[in-house]
């Protein structure tokens, strides 16, 4: 009986190569907030000051970036890119001993497909969840053994983007 | 030469039947939030407490509902229905005088798909937007006209979701 109690929440992936897998994560970080949840966000590959870092920060709420700076060479990432990445897996293991109602891994798919991260240490982790525990994965390039552990799946498809025509990115609005 | 600086502002629409499109909208306002951006987030066809809701009316953020708390029966809308979503439009209207940075319009494309506003009053609102203003757009049967005037457009396609295996929304999550 007891592992019909395990694992009652839900693994939720935004893939795909359209905008809104971060930003839906966010949104839905603000609608357990408002509930009065405990909410961690990591994201993985990114060092940046950002609209959401600064929201969150301003308001104490929980949100850690594992990355530098640079973009990650997919072809050749770097000893340093590869170790922030697991340190992000670790430190969303100790979240998790907190058991958050929400734990968002950011761009965790990006990860894998960059192989900072083996998809077999994902799901190892993905299997440790607190049946409390409701996880947001984000990301292009969702490896299908992902897609197979998720409750939810969307793919964001891009029908139309601006930077096609050579738009530059917004403040506030894409970062 | 004024007409090439006019209409500066982007129109993202977030249309498809995934999960993520009033999310991702509530995501990229906490974005522009956390530049100090001013942001007003309009809901049609809502009248509900939510998470979303909870969490702009407590720290005091832009965010109206314009609806009932029923289904809108799209086969047959009420008067109700109808007056409250052209109460949406103008008061949209209203707000885009004060030029804000962001307006979100969450289930727009639906409150048009169900025949409570005209896909034409809809264009000659966003025919008027202030140049320093940007528009999101959400919903579900996305009419063709406003995804043609959409600078963006990312479709939620819907890959897995639980409510396919019945089961129930969670609150925090998915409201």
């Amino acid at each position: 009986m007891y592992n019909l109690v395990m694992q009652m929440g839900m693994i939720y992936l935004f893939t795909g190569n359209g905008k809104g897998k971060t930003t839906s994560a966010l949104g839905t970080a603000i609608r357990a907030i408002g509930y009065g949840k405990k909410v961690v966000v990591i994201q993985f590959m990114k060092k940046r000051e950002t609209g959401e870092k600064k929201f969150f920060q301003k308001h104490g709420y929980e949100f850690y970036q594992f990355g530098t700076e640079k973009f990650v060479d997919f072809k050749n990432p770097t000893e340093k890119d590869k170790q922030l990445a697991k340190e992000g897996l670790n430190f969303a293991k100790e979240k998790l001993k907190e058991k958050p109602f929400l734990l968002v891994l950011d761009e965790l798919n990006v990860a894998i497909a960059a192989n900072l991260l083996s998809v077999e240490e994902v799901l190892e982790m993905l299997s440790n969840i607190p049946e409390e525990t409701h996880i947001i994965i984000t990301g292009r390039y969702a490896k299908q053994e992902l897609i197979d552990k998720a409750d939810l799946v969307t793919e964001m498809k891009e029908i139309k983007h601006p930077f096609q025509k050579g738009k530059p990115a917004i403040e506030g609005l894409d970062f």
